[in-house]
Order: C-alpha cells, then sequence, then structure tokens
C-alpha cells in the first residue's frame, strides 16, 4: 500500500458540505479497490482540491473517484512524508 | 490563520532526508512569518512536493519557502478540509 495524493479542478465555490457528500461518496465503495480515503482540502475560490489516500494503485484511486462522479487523471503516488 | 497546500516541481530523486531537511530549513525562519509547515508529500519519480501549512497568507508561505531555499509560485489556501 502507498499513499496518494490526487487533485481535481473545477470545483469552484464548492462548499464543506460538497466535499463531505464528495468524501462520503468516495468512503461508501473505496473498499471494493482496496483504497481508503485519508483526508480531503479544498479551495473553493480556485476550484482544486486535493485528496490523500492509501491505495494499491493509482488506478484504484481513478476508478473510485471515476464511479462516485468526481474522477481525475492527476493521481501521484506519494512514498515520502513528513 | 488558513491551511495551505503548496505545490513544488522539479524535485526529482528527492530522498527522505532531503525532504525532512528542506522541512527542517522551513521550520527553522517559520516563525517569522508566523507561518507553520505541519506535512509534506514527495513524489520522487515526478519531483513533485506538496507541503501543507497554516499561515496567515499565501505570501508568507511563499517568503519561508523562498528563504529556505525551495520557491513556489503554486500556493492555495485550502479553508475547507476534512
Amino acid at each position: 500500500m502507498t499513499q496518494f495524493m490526487d487533485v481535481h479542478h473545477g470545483m469552484k465555490g464548492i462548499t464543506a458540505d460538497q466535499l463531505m457528500e464528495a468524501h462520503k461518496a468516495d468512503l461508501a465503495i473505496e473498499k471494493e479497490e482496496g483504497v481508503h480515503f485519508e483526508r480531503a482540502w479544498a479551495d473553493p475560490q480556485s476550484g482544486i482540491v486535493y485528496c490523500l489516500s492509501e491505495a494499491p494503485s493509482a488506478e484504484a484511486v481513478q476508478r473510485i473517484h471515476e464511479r462516485s462522479g468526481h474522477p481525475t487523471d492527476e493521481v501521484h503516488p506519494v512514498p515520502l512524508s513528513i
């Protein structure tokens, strides 16, 4: 298992409730791919959302995000962290 | 105080020791701008590093990173988080 940081664009105006809804949608199905979404951070002004997960592969992260309605192809393994 | 996520590029091949050194260099002077760097994640393969901080402004984050030798102009406030 590796940690991954993924990035979403185009979420301008996202609210705290919408961020939580999106996160819950991921949590609801993440186990099917062996993924766990740990944290998420959003900038409503620029529309960028960062998600931190632990997963077997970047593709697994992508599949969960796609199925829950917020696809991204920007997923980076972050094996080093502080 | 707001949380910020900043992104560095061009750090291909960064090691755990180098990430820690860079983080310590930020910590050593962060108080001068009222910033605190909380977490950092690195992908040695793509050379991307993400830093999470709490700070009074994006400019304060930039000034610390610049003075400690790893400038970036990609700093986003992330007022929403999970």
